[in-house]
């Protein structure tokens, strides 16, 4: 992905852009990819039965990752708390849907790298929460 | 909208509806619909350069409720936690999006009905988070 | 749904509103929430596994009416062509959705109910297609 | 991103991948979030009125790449003429909006990038609708 590139061109943004929050939207973009393609691995299993909390799971956390990707991305004026707002939903979001897919990781490949992923969105939207405090 | 009709079907809600969750389910679509449509109608004005943040709060908002719509029409598994953050991450973006309209309401009529549909949805959401804590 | 009360103020519309393209945007719309609701009741049925088939349509079908509903709001400029070829993937997508929701209808209401929204959407975008070819 | 290897682990795909409409999908989530960026950072330029074609462009390429990132990463059950119909539509939006971005290249580097990324994102749409017809 290109967000770093892309957001330093912006004409309130240029030589000032947040690193944290830039990372934040990549892990975004990346975990909503995932998240959407773990819900669809999960449906296709034999044992699909057990595993439709991960499935809810996963399809909230690509719509709520899908969100704070857009809102997170724009630059022009401000709109700072619904940021805030959506990095906490987000870190949460991927925050439980982590903890759903590790407890599927070692029988299905898929959870295994979908944990992973939830696990570094969530760090990278504390961290982006963190940059915008200081 | 027939989301109330939907959701009384699913197998784990039969007959124990949450009216006011479903409310701002209705009221979370229309809501993205018509801030598509303002941020779109700000941009085609003629003063388009004094709506800026206007239309970005429009963009954000409209995201921000098509998540919590998907997301709050869930209800296989649970996923409380998850909610709960996004219907307080829709109620400021409506509130903050509805403040900004506010201020064009007299010019612009998009902007009239748009600050309105805001405020529905704030509340809506606000009357979700408490029909959730009892 | 306000869609037409929206559009009717776009500053490049006034007294000149598309009303097949506007009765179109509120069945997109509505069409999003009852497949992803579908998709959801589905996933909470004891015989999920006859069931994922619908549920990977229902889940491409929210995905292009959420889309089609968001690009056929927009007035501003011109993108026709877009347009056009969003409604034909809508018009698909809810054919073979409604198709399969159609089989399950005896047994599961909220496949019928799903089954109907999506033949009133797909008629929807053909009359859409249709206003815009004259 | 790691859509190849997410993909790659899908029960009904394992050592079956589509590689031409997996770099697609990639560039679908990549151009989504530089058409959302091009559309803000148009919207921050002093010539925003000059813009807005670009702007209004740029966010249906979004939804349109957003969709269509999401119906093609799903393997389970199949649903063949919605992936190709939305391949269609965001080659289509893609090379749109491409047209127009580069009309703007040489003035506002945000939108060189943007072309760029459409013309990938359009080239990969072409690849990954021939690779189906095989």
């Amino acid at each position: 992905m290109r967000a770093h590139e892309m957001i330093s061109t912006h004409p309130h943004v240029r030589g000032n852009t947040n690193e944290a929050l830039i990372r934040c939207i990549e892990e975004c973009y990346s975990c909503a990819q995932i998240c959407t393609s773990c819900a669809d691995a999960c449906l296709g299993e034999d044992m699909v039965q057990q595993l439709t909390q991960c499935i809810r799971l996963n399809l909230d956390c690509a719509d709520v990752c899908t969100a704070t990707g857009s809102v997170a991305t724009r630059r022009t004026g401000s709109n700072e708390e619904v940021i805030r707002r959506m990095l906490e939903a987000c870190a949460t979001a991927c925050r439980l849907c982590g903890d759903e897919c590790e407890r599927h990781a070692s029988m299905h490949e898929h959870c295994r790298i979908c944990a992973e992923s939830c696990r570094r969105c969530e760090q990278a939207c504390q961290e982006a929460l963190r940059s915008m405090a200081a």
